[in-house]
């Protein structure tokens, strides 16, 4: 066999290297369900950070040196916009603000994410599908030694450096999967959570009420890919928010946090705490380096699942 | 004497030129009320077409070859919204967006439109003070053989070039004057209407009730620059303006609908239909060219004042 239909959770830039590996394999059959409790209002647009980094990726106008944002993108609009006094912690460049502009207005008018995000990955030849992990607002906040705040705030605005010790994810038990989501997971060959943050990309979507359920229930194997290469995580704030609830930052420690939901997990070779032996594993180099790497990682994965999960 | 507190009140281009005339010789002393009947909702932003064009003429970021628009300035998010699908009817280059941008998100979060062009103009560095002319939402809109529709939809959508046939000013006996246009008006020296459209830019300033009785029983004199030129209006749809009210586009044209209100009128030397003899009037070259230009006809037009109104 050979799965024509997968479907990734995703969060920021590991899982959404990975969808683009993905996308290489298996184009349109594709579905990103992506997390959207990192998104926020700022500047009068609707940001949805992890939608469109995967979306970008996808696209191909990822700025792949970075990780982040669109490549050559300038901002003229955002550095006027800050010239007039609005706030300027959470840059957006001209292309990317066009984005949430664009969300913002299509949302406002009583449009669903999940319809504007179809139409912005249309627009931008995206050939996988792309879904907020919901419709309804959902979002972290976090606190510190400091108190609560928003996530983004936590991490643009104060750097996310400080220890994390709490962390709530507002509106989650008002929110319920799209038919999208909900199709797209019954009808996937392989589902597969990427390698992003547990804690705050995949924690949240597989926090909505009937999502992990579904994937429970959907009879594709479901494996995850930790996002730790050599017991670190390759980017971003992941290990600050693994030591919050008390998992170490090792393919352990993810698997300890998927435990009774993933039958495999993929790690890297480099892990220093490697999953208990109940669970199949593939060890492999995990740490994915320009197009082949991306397409590298997603092979073995599929290979893994469709050999019936052998180690 | 000398007129140190003035107040203009603008539409587009021609009377965005002689208050930037007037503010090199009064400064802050100006006050521009600008006709805000023009403004529209697009791209998830609010457009304060006057306003702003008289904003960017007094900041001396303007297009001045153009006569509108700002110098020098990118489309990068206009043309990436359009390539969402977002509606792009409308123009809006990077900076001006911005400025379009802060305002919707300024008045969404219930701040007045007076208030949110403050800032803008605080931020631009402009001396004069810039005033919508109401904080309520009106709406010009016209009707051709084609039907009624939106003011800038006739003007920009399609070009502004069919017979217009009827006008109307909607939201305009809601609207009221805002207590610093009112003060301006109380305190000024002397009260110019510019040389704008005097059917679509200068009649929505007069119609907000109180607004005209205001100025009537304001002690500063009152005069009119007429906006033709040699018997043709200089720019902008003025003359089809004029013609659907059954008037023609010359002084006398001018003179007929600020009947009662003016003292004097300023008009060019070629204009073929001077204004009644009853009226005093001030017969000088009114092209605007460059900023001697401008500075030129604000400095006759308040000698004129100065001199009693003699002609």
């Amino acid at each position: 066999m050979s799965a024509d239909r997968v479907v990734v959770l995703a969060g920021g830039t590991g899982g959404a290297k990975l969808a683009a590996g993905m996308q290489d394999l298996v184009g349109d059959g594709l579905t990103v369900i992506a997390n959207t409790a990192d998104d926020l209002e700022t500047l009068g647009v609707h940001v949805s950070p992890d939608p469109d980094l995967v979306t970008y990726w996808l696209s191909g106008e990822i700025d792949e040196e970075r990780g982040w944002g669109l490549a050559g993108d300038s901002f003229t609009t955002f550095e006027r916009l800050a010239q007039l006094g609005a706030p300027d912690w959470f840059r957006l460049s001209d292309r990317d603000l066009a984005t949430c502009l664009y969300r913002a207005t299509f949302m406002g008018e009583g449009g669903r994410q999940t319809d504007a995000q179809a139409q912005i990955s249309r627009a931008l030849g995206v050939a996988a599908t792309v879904l907020p992990m919901c419709d309804q607002p959902v979002r972290t906040r976090v606190s510190t030694d400091e108190g609560w705040r928003d996530l983004q705030t936590y991490l643009v605005a104060e750097g996310g450096t400080a220890p994390v010790k709490g962390i709530e994810v507002n509106g989650i038990e008002a929110a319920s999967p799209t038919s999208e989501a909900l199709e797209a997971i019954a009808s996937a060959e392989a589902i597969v959570i990427g390698p992003s943050n547990p804690v705050i990309s995949i924690g949240p979507i597989l926090s909505i009420p009937g999502l992990r359920e579904a994937i429970a229930a959907a009879p594709a194997p479901l494996v995850a890919v930790s996002p730790f290469v050599g017991g670190r995580a390759v980017k971003g704030p992941t290990e600050l928010f693994m030591a919050a609830i008390g998992r170490p930052s090792t393919a352990a420690g993810v698997a300890s946090l998927y435990r009774g939901l993933i039958e495999g997990i993929v790690c890297d070779a480099g892990d220093p705490d490697p999953p208990p032996e109940d669970l199949a594993v593939l060890s492999c180099a995990t740490l994915m380096e320009g197009a082949d790497g991306r397409r590298g990682l997603a092979a073995r994965t599929l290979e893994f699942i469709e050999s019936g999960l052998a180690r």
